[in-house]
């Protein structure tokens, strides 16, 4: 028993249940939340509590995570990525502050990990030796990490058209991996044939609760490494929406706790050529299907999982949404790469591509803090950076064309 | 002045430098080796001192690393990555313990990020804003990377023959890249040129001796996540001798400071089809060039830039010496992602590989404990992963072949 979890509570439906491991969806179809006693939990945990913790990883908030106490951390450090402060960047927006959380440096290169050590967590507590899911893209391959590192095995159903890239990883790491000769929903219906007959532990974002209980820690990290100082705005790219939402739901755990006294804006970046959670937020409406538009793979969803969670976090928050062209998408990893030395993938880097939009636009009051976070790296999408990067300066073996290509291009050294 | 720091001393005459920022080779053309007064950092400096300390990298250490005070560490979180314990990896290689350190989860995505930090540093401390080298590899990237965050600019000198992915993330970084019609040792001639034109800050491992410096707090790490209980023996992949000379230097520090009780034996990993080092091990001869004939490329040195601090390392600590085959390598990769959920480039395996080839041929005792360094991300050569990685399992979307299938491999979930 959780004595720190209250339950899980239907998003849609408001019907509850209780936390056990292998939780799906409510019976309406609805996602579910967890919820906590935060009074409880006040009682041992506090900011003070984790000052002196050395725990480098996002199990150093474990109190606030819906684990039993004696549920061991899986082995991949995840989490606790670094934040920096980039002023130059900033000046160069013309916002007050910025600061870049690149959270490529997981294990598996992507925030994607922190729902997958959570999976590999509660599969611990199912008593489950298996893992599943079907996806092809940052999921799967921290999922399959995360596992292997804990000596679980793991199913993964991709579509025939998966990246062989993707796919190799994978089968480093010890995955069982079924391509399936049809559509993404054809992919997951097998999936879920297999999870339903042999009993898997299901590691899909949209239906496992858990999921986005191990991404909120990016929000977590985000306040102890601003000392607990609310910036005016988070921004970050938005898929399926478990991101945002365990983001969104990171933040208001905090506010419950009382360690932040309030709570900043979401900024949502989505791809102009795949936007349907940002374009309800524009219209006020109900979200619809989107084609699939984009350079960024990672958040190219035109049929989101977890729209309710995602809307809600961006509404309550009183949040901006914007879209973003393949090209501002780019333009934006260069920038991060120049100024930061952060090199993000096209999906990673689409958040910080917003926040340079909006202060194009004027949107942004100019003192404003902003944090951005980079949500995997750019080694996971070499193809795309070559194609933006531009061109060496080339020369033949001699000192008199080294400066006159050096003239020619006006670089003085 | 830094008081902690005597001088450098040449390795292979003896004769003393004092240690000013932009330190090059020794006028007999050895490199130079950086020498503390470990009495006086004693004083100040314990390992009781770093059991209280927050910095999660590898500036943590900077009592023993050849800066001034007040330099400040520069942007880039580098370094503190972890080291997981592999029970079951042990078990099957039939040794008594083992260790993995992740190097790969650098914010360049390798070890060397750790002598860039250094290099940028130092650069502070010279009051330069430029820093140059000649290389395709890790070394360029984590220059680019680490710099561009220092708001430093770069020149970086390749052979044009240098795979675009990797020019592609330095022109992301920033940096100005010279792509030179020519060979190796060519483009370094010209880096050469402009370096001295220019009074750019100088970062090649084997000629500034501060880089092995950064590289060294691998094995501060190592040992303080051993709780300095000194394993006997750490495996490292081996190509122009900087980074095994690195460790050794860090162990041997450890030593002198009274941190740790003993030394462990060092065991130098190279490629079978590269090998000059340890062949010069294994015939207790001189060293003298090779072809570079493996997929390891970021260990593909024939011409070892940095032999005399490498030999003596192997030499000192009574390591071993093995080489692998580019099938063993990638065998590894394998085997460290299955077990480990370690996902690491040729290069960055080559260690793994040689312990599994000592276990094999019966040259480790069976309770020895071992700490093997990845020093690579893997998703820097994914195209390697996917040549050896096999093929997923090929089906319709369809229930019946998802049973056959299984059926037909024997797969029993």
């Amino acid at each position: 028993m959780m004595k720190h979890v209250l339950g899980a509570r239907c998003v849609r439906c408001g019907k509850t249940y209780e936390a056990v491991p292998d939780l799906t969806n409510c019976e309406c179809g609805g996602i579910l939340d967890i919820e906590y006693d935060y009074e409880y939990i006040r009682r041992y945990f506090t900011r003070e509590t984790l000052m002196g913790r050395g725990e480098c990883s996002m199990w150093r908030y474990r109190e606030l995570l819906p684990v039993e106490k004696d549920t061991p951390a899986p082995p991949l450090r995840v989490g606790w990525s670094p934040l920096y402060e980039e002023p130059r960047l900033a000046a160069e927006l013309g916002i007050g502050r910025l600061w870049v959380k690149d959270d490529g440096l997981n294990p598996t290169a992507s925030l994607k990990d922190r729902a997958s050590s959570m999976a590999v967590a509660k599969a611990y507590e199912a008593g489950a030796e298996v893992i599943a899911c079907s996806s092809t893209g940052n999921a799967a391959s921290s999922l399959a990490g995360n596992a292997a590192a804990a000596g679980m095995r793991t199913y993964i159903f991709v579509p025939s058209r998966a990246p062989k890239g993707k796919v190799a990883q994978l089968l480093t790491f010890g995955a069982t991996v079924i391509s399936v000769m049809g559509s993404y929903e054809e992919t997951f219906e097998i999936s879920r044939y297999a999870i339903d007959r042999w009993g898997w532990y299901n590691r899909n974002a949209a239906i496992n609760p858990y999921l986005s209980e191990g991404k909120k820690t990016v929000a977590y990290e985000i306040m102890e490494q601003l000392d607990w100082k609310t910036p005016d705005y988070i921004a970050i790219s938005v898929g399926d929406g478990c991101t945002i939402a365990g983001l969104w739901k990171g933040l208001k755990d905090l506010h419950a706790m009382g360690f932040i006294d309030r709570l900043p804006r979401l900024i949502s970046v989505q791809a102009a050529g795949c936007c349907p959670l940002n374009r309800a937020i524009a219209e006020n409406a109900a979200w619809r299907p989107m084609e699939e538009n984009t350079i960024a793979d990672s958040i190219a969803v035109g049929m989101p999982r977890n729209p309710d969670k995602a809307l809600a976090a961006i509404r309550e928050s009183e949040g901006l949404a914007v879209n973003v062209s393949d090209e501002e998408i780019m333009a934006a990893q260069r920038i991060l790469g120049r100024a930061c030395g952060v090199f993000g993938e096209p999906a990673g880097v689409t958040g910080t591509a917003g926040v340079k939009k909006l202060c194009e636009e004027g949107r942004l009051p100019s003192g404003a803090s902003v944090v951005s976070v980079v949500t995997g790296n750019g080694l996971k999408d070499v193809a795309n950076a070559i194609r933006f990067a531009g061109e060496p300066i080339s020369i033949q073996a001699d000192a008199a064309e080294l400066l006159s290509a050096f003239a020619e291009r006006g670089i003085e050294p």
